[in-house]
């Protein structure tokens, strides 16, 4: 499904292939955890650059329910979105909501956070149920700890990962989507490199890095996707899970990762939180109160192309909904021009001057915003 | 500033000149109270057929202020519409912020309801903030009273009215905007008799029935706007203010009125209360759970043409915000739909065939959300 284009050190360019199209990597998938990216309708999601966007499988089993999208027709044709879609497994939800599952080897049980009733994601039934959803690509159910979680609570993971990713492949009988396999193993080395042979050994079509951006520092995540995308095969595209800031899709991409999925880039947005070619900046503050031009004056999204700095400082004061619209379209907006700018640099042999000129201008969230970011992160559902 | 073309009956099709364009008439304006009409934005709007918005002076003034849209380059330019905008006075907040302001000969005195400041609107300055908005219609501020006011009170506030549309008009000069005349009088067919005749002799462009979707019943409302209607020149627009349900819509165009604006229909699509040509339905309800065609097969907007009932229903009940932008767009194309078919009956020489054909499909919300109605529209800013 996968064809590797060209490389620039360990950076990569390449081409998914998939029942509804192609995607080019490296690849950044917006969240669309309830089949619609949040402010956002499908043609938004096309009109920013996205060829790819992420469903969770937890979500959409509870509502509207796994049965009622594959009689709309499938999730594609239930959102009105054509492109592909990859869905998750519920396997982050069993890490992040703690309070409301049971993991144990069958599978895990969960209390629904809407209603409170019991539902129980087997490896087989999490296969069914994305086959239900008539997703593109499609993961396996997988153990996912907290960063901090001991050697021996990690390797009983990364085997228990693994023995969920065989019967995962049985269930799946190699027809429909995709099915990619899941690297763990928290930041141990050695049982990241257990976990790559293992899953890489049952041949998945692409390998997905979980188990990070769940508490441990950018660096330690830097340095284990790194890690992790040099164990795996050259010729499968690695998708690393959760990780989503513009300083860490640069550093994903420096460190050979082609896929990413992450819920900052439009959560932020609706906070009034927006990228800028200098960094992140916060509408809300006074020197945008009169600026009438964009918000970033390098940018060509529609929000950028219509409506002044002034014009969304208002709108989010005044806590008006289309804030939150315009602030998500320019906030992928930008990831998308960041991905296809990667994307030209790496073509060229120039990636590294890229992200050199990149971390020269922008400014990261200050470390506070980012803790802020995973405490939401860890309570998210 | 107006053509009358065609008339049936009592009803009405016409031309309004504006420096912003030519609007038809019978015309709907959607409320766009901050600069945004509610989960829109200025393209939405005019994809639905707007031709011509209303903005609201009292919010504009208190955010973002005056000033600053004027050194944006207007509210045109501020919201990116470049269509015909109306603002109200402030009048109506006069009304609505019952415990927020006091009301006297030289003006109205209100404490905003963001920061508790102090802030008077006279007629002059109202005319003032009007023109640094630079608006296509404004309005003289009046006194806008409940229903069920005595007679004395509903003597002054017509008296007053009156003398503060003379303030205006001397303000006004004449130059720029036109300013239109507003007719009050309550329920009382005297007063409002004598409110007209004050007001058309003072020779303005178009005049507006105010005071009325205050409380009073519905045929109370249509029996006054009736009345007041039949008391202004035929040569001048006439604009019902406030009011805006279909089935209002539809009466008032019976009554010769010309030009309406409500927040109903964008309200209560946030809500997931949506029009259909059978009446109002509500798509939280289970009939919609797995309808996989659209809210309503005869609607052509773009919610219909791309969404299914079943995805509505499933993005109202997940609480997703494009609920409100989908919902908000097909009510504001209904009605706009409503308002040509109008128009396209009162040219044929068929409208009173149109309204008994009208009425007999569309079952208007039952009483209980009348009220509820009401009471929300007495509680708004």
């Amino acid at each position: 499904m996968f064809e590797l284009e060209n490389n620039d050190g360990d950076a990569r360019v390449g081409r998914l292939h998939t029942p509804h199209g192609e995607v080019t990597t490296p690849a950044f998938m917006p969240v669309a955890t309830q089949g619609s990216v949040k402010a956002l309708d499908s043609a938004d999601v096309e009109a920013v650059g996205a060829e790819i966007v992420l469903g969770n499988t937890y979500h959409l089993y509870l509502r509207p329910g796994i049965e009622l999208v594959r009689e709309m027709g499938g999730l594609h044709s239930f959102m009105g979105w054509q492109r592909p879609i990859l869905t998750d497994s519920g396997g982050f939800q069993g890490f992040s909501l703690e309070h409301l599952r049971k993991i144990y080897e069958g599978g895990i049980t969960f209390k629904s956070h809407l209603d409170g009733s019991m539902h129980e994601f087997t490896p087989e039934g999490v296969v069914e149920h994305q086959k239900g959803l008539g997703v593109d690509i499609m993961m396996p159910l997988d153990v996912c700890l907290p960063a901090g979680a001991d050697r021996d609570v990690t390797r009983a993971a990364v085997e228990r990962t693994a023995r969920w990713a065989e019967r995962s492949l049985e269930a799946h009988a190699g027809d429909g989507p995709a099915l990619f396999g899941i690297v763990q193993g928290g930041l141990m080395a050695d049982l990241r490199q257990l976990s790559a042979e293992r899953t890489v050994a049952m041949g998945f079509p692409g390998y997905s890095i979980g188990g990070l951006s769940v508490g441990e520092t950018k660096s330690e995540m830097y340095e284990m996707a790194g890690l992790a995308a040099g164990m795996l095969p050259a010729n499968a595209p690695r998708y690393l899970m959760g990780v989503g800031a513009p300083e860490d899709l640069v550093e994903g991409v420096a460190r050979g990762v082609d896929m990413f999925d992450c819920a900052l880039p439009t959560r932020i947005a609706r906070n009034g939180g927006l990228f800028t070619g200098d960094g992140r900046v916060h509408v809300y503050t006074a020197r945008f109160k009169s600026m009438e031009g964009p918000i970033d004056p390098e940018c060509d999204c529609y929000t950028c192309a219509r409506f002044s700095a002034a014009y969304l400082h208002h709108l989010f004061r005044a806590k008006e909904l289309l804030a939150m619209r315009l602030g998500t379209i320019h906030n992928l907006r930008f990831i998308f021009r960041l991905m296809r700018d990667m994307r030209t640099s790496i073509v060229d042999g120039r990636f590294e001057e890229f992200r050199a000129a990149f971390h020269q201008r922008y400014v990261p969230a200050n470390e506070e915003r980012r803790q802020e970011h995973r405490a939401k992160r860890s309570s998210r559902h």
